[in-house]
């Protein structure tokens, strides 16, 4: 190889694991957002938007995640004092912070939601990125489960502003204190520290092993197909039982996890969900399992409440259920936690019909914001993976943000630059998008590629002849891409996407083409 | 000091120079934001979010401030490959990285325009963060200073889309060649860099330090009222000369420094500016100046091109000026500069009477993505000071993002909170910002304390009484404020700032209660 001469020229790249977002993908996503925003406002939700880096300190050594290694953020020293920053690796974080920071200002109980990009410094793969939105929103300072009912209507209120239609989504509530009451009784208490993480783990994974994965892994453990082995948290058959049991109670028969065995958890969800107990039933199953525990009993009382304030306010199971297969992963859940499931169906990647699953998860923390002050904070939240929603609304048509392409006024005559500007100025005076074409103009067939890859809708054209017999030229781009696909010889002569008009009625031709498109 | 027993609580802080925003702080940016992104929008700029991560092989080893140190940025070693990354300090070069990265598939030339946060790892000081907002509009591709113009003409209708009037503000244009032919002119070819740079230096300080202190900085140098000594370029008289007549030819007079020596540059902007000369005699003046400089004559002729075409769109010197005074700070800019001016009158911390100032600022730059790519490639831009213009909308009132408080439904009885949440539902399906008390209701008095925090207009009140009756108390916030400061005694007996009304007239009375204030 040659020597390097001078420096070599920098790569043009994203770091690995990082993206950029253009045009339509940032409209799309702001638009849902804004319609999130508008839900939470009306909710009397007030807008926080904290600082992306945080101390260390603030933020605790560990991320939330129990499976989680603990450099997972982005980290560095500063150079004057030594402290160590680090970027925001999620919104709950620093909302504890705040809290705990300018609890004196803020109204008890303070409804915040935030809206922004977290950090995390992962091994990147493919569509998981190190860089990622967030949508938050949490209640801090009241322990009433109205504040986690609430939290629940809202998110179906969200849901359906951004355009996912009633039945097609399906919010699960389920209390952690229930699971501890099952467990407590079940012989395990608080201390087991690591059989309970291996039992909560197991249970987040029931979508995926189905009932028998969840018993092996409850029990000595379990092979997969590839022949790797799990450790399992040695339970006795009659402790894996009550457990199961637990996290059945939502299913038809007789919630023993025995029934639920042999069938798809997640199956078409309009033949399941006729096939479900109601509330009142599933809570009578769970009031059975938690025994004489205290905090079981605290637990199913807090679930009976939430659905019957849901069901005050017309949020019934079509929306909100109570459903004992839900846990969440994170250890820091201490009370109601929620998860918010797409339920139509989409392909995926071997082509098998599936459910789209889970775009929004949250519950009940009460432990956060006592790390910085000693007292114990109450608090409720949601967070909705922005991603994952859009990614739903895009399957299913519903964005809506998509910014269309503006008019291109095309140059034939570089010394009329003024006239074509005035065009440009004279469509957007009347609120169209548009633009003159700003380079070389010589190759007008550039002009026309150009306008394409814009998606504009309209180009106009003016030559100095057209200029003198004060018309110009409107070629419908959009028509002209049909008719170049499905045209006869005789259409195509017509030329129909294509006509003149005199400069003053420029505004009314365009529109009466966006119009129909 | 007692010995530490366990680890101590971390401290609730942001870190130095970093801020949190609340509520009707976060509303104003983004509707100040939303409605500039319309105006570029609507001139055919498409929105990009380019990684808040960038490499610091593609940010580039230096900040472009000459005046700034190196370690600008936030930069830290990835774990696995030792890559160094760091936060984007500004919005352009990432833009020049994105071009670079994707240009096959962005159409040429590129508008684009960016919001978001940017970060600089500097010294906090009043009013001086280290993570703030930027908002930039960019034109890649082209050379046609109709790019520079239509940037200019933009940046106008985005002032007066957030509330700045016709007539508060003035964009002024300037053009880099013009200086660099006054420069050659005056012997001090592009190699002087030192010179150069002094000189541009002293150019930004015209507006603080008068024409005898930039005077002063162009010769052997200048001491400042602390005693403190800055070496100067050590130009000639002549040199000198040369540059003030430059740097003073929009201002009246004969356009050679003298006459406005003795004069207030920011003088009162109404009398200045009807003492100015027209474009006209501006250019005629530069172009005398610039003698037979080609790249002078070539900014004269880009300029007069500048003008033209702002003139011709009807954006005359009411909006956009030349102005040669303008240079801007960063050494990156090839050609045409702007800068645009709130002209209303402040009262700085002084007391004394001056303009707001610069609010935006861009211009023209031909070398950042040649960078990546070895090929020089044409671009212009105008950056958004966020902060700054936020303040000024402010001082003017006219911010209208504010996020009025929520309706507040108390809790007069806890076992009826189903009712008082079914009050809140019926005020949000109308439209109307409304939240039920959820923290402790036992004392009512911090309900109606917590109201006031909240900036509620109305407080709605039920207790088992007045439910029995089917009726509510309504209680005008506002209005109760506004009497309890100026009532007289018979007034306040009236109490029309609270009134009992049916239940179903809920949304009504509320409604009018909003629509008043």
């Amino acid at each position: 190889m040659a020597k390097q001469k001078k420096a070599p020229r920098p790569k043009a790249e994203t770091p690995k694991g990082f993206r950029d977002y253009f045009g339509a993908d940032v409209a799309e996503r702001k638009a849902m957002l804004d319609r999130i925003a508008e839900v939470y406002q009306l909710y009397g939700f007030d807008a926080l938007e904290s600082s992306a880096v945080e101390t260390v300190e603030a933020l605790g050594k560990f991320l939330p995640d129990v499976d989680r290694p603990n450099e997972g953020v982005f980290a560095w020293q500063e150079d004057d004092d030594g402290d160590w920053l680090a970027l925001r690796y999620d919104l709950t974080a620093p909302l504890a912070r705040v809290y705990a920071q300018h609890r004196n200002d803020l109204p008890t109980p303070y409804r915040r939601f935030a809206m922004g990009p977290v950090w995390r410094n992962e091994k990147p793969g493919p569509g998981r990125f190190r860089q990622f939105y967030q949508c938050d929103a949490d209640t801090v300072g009241t322990a009433s489960v109205a504040a986690d009912a609430e939290i629940c209507m809202m998110l179906a209120d969200a849901l359906e502003a951004v355009g996912i239609e009633r039945g097609d989504y399906i919010i699960r509530v389920n209390n952690r204190k229930v699971l501890n009451g099952v467990l407590e009784v079940a012989g395990l208490p608080e201390e087991a520290e690591r059989e309970r993480g291996i039992v909560l783990r197991a249970i987040d994974k029931l979508d995926r092993l189905g009932v028998e994965g969840v018993r092996a892994l409850l029990g000595e453990g379990r092979k997969d197909e590839s022949g790797d082995f799990t450790a399992g948290a040695g339970l006795s058959v009659e402790q894996s039982q009550r457990i199961l049991g637990f996290v059945t109670a939502g299913e038809a028969g007789l919630g023993d996890g025995m029934a639920a065995a042999t069938e798809e958890v997640t199956d078409f969800p309009g033949a399941v969900a006729a096939a479900k107990p109601d509330a009142a039933t599933v809570l009578a199953r769970l009031a059975e399992l938690v025994g004489d525990s205290a905090t079981g009993a605290e637990g199913v009382s807090e679930l009976r409440q939430i659905a019957d304030y849901c069901a005050a306010q017309g949020y019934g199971p079509d929306r909100i259920v109570i459903d004992p297969s839900v846990v969440r992963g994170l250890g820091y859940y201490t009370g109601p936690v929620f998860e918010a499931e797409l339920t139509f169906e989409i392909t995926d990647e071997k082509g098998r019909p599936r459910q789209f699953g889970s775009v929004a998860g949250g519950g009940r923390y009460d432990d956060l914001v006592k790390r910085f002050t000693g007292q114990a904070v109450p608090a409720t939240g949601i967070s909705i993976g922005v991603d994952r929603l859009l990614a739903a609304l895009r399957m299913k048509g519903r964005t809506g943000g998509e910014a269309r392409g503006p008019v291109v006024v095309t140059v034939m005559d570089r010394d009329r630059m003024s006239e074509y500007q005035a065009m440009a100025t004279t469509l957007r005076n009347a609120g169209i998008r548009a633009e003159v074409y700003l380079g070389n103009p010589k190759n007008f067939g550039n002009q026309l590629k150009y306008a394409d890859k814009r998606g504009a809708p309209v180009a106009v054209i003016q030559g100095s002849d057209e200029a003198a017999r004060g018309v110009v030229q409107i070629k419908d781009l959009d028509l002209g891409a049909k008719l170049a696909q499905t045209a006869t010889l005789e259409e195509w002569k017509d030329q129909p996407a294509q006509f003149e008009a005199p400069v003053g009625e420029l505004v009314a031709r365009v529109r009466a083409i966006l119009d129909r498109g």
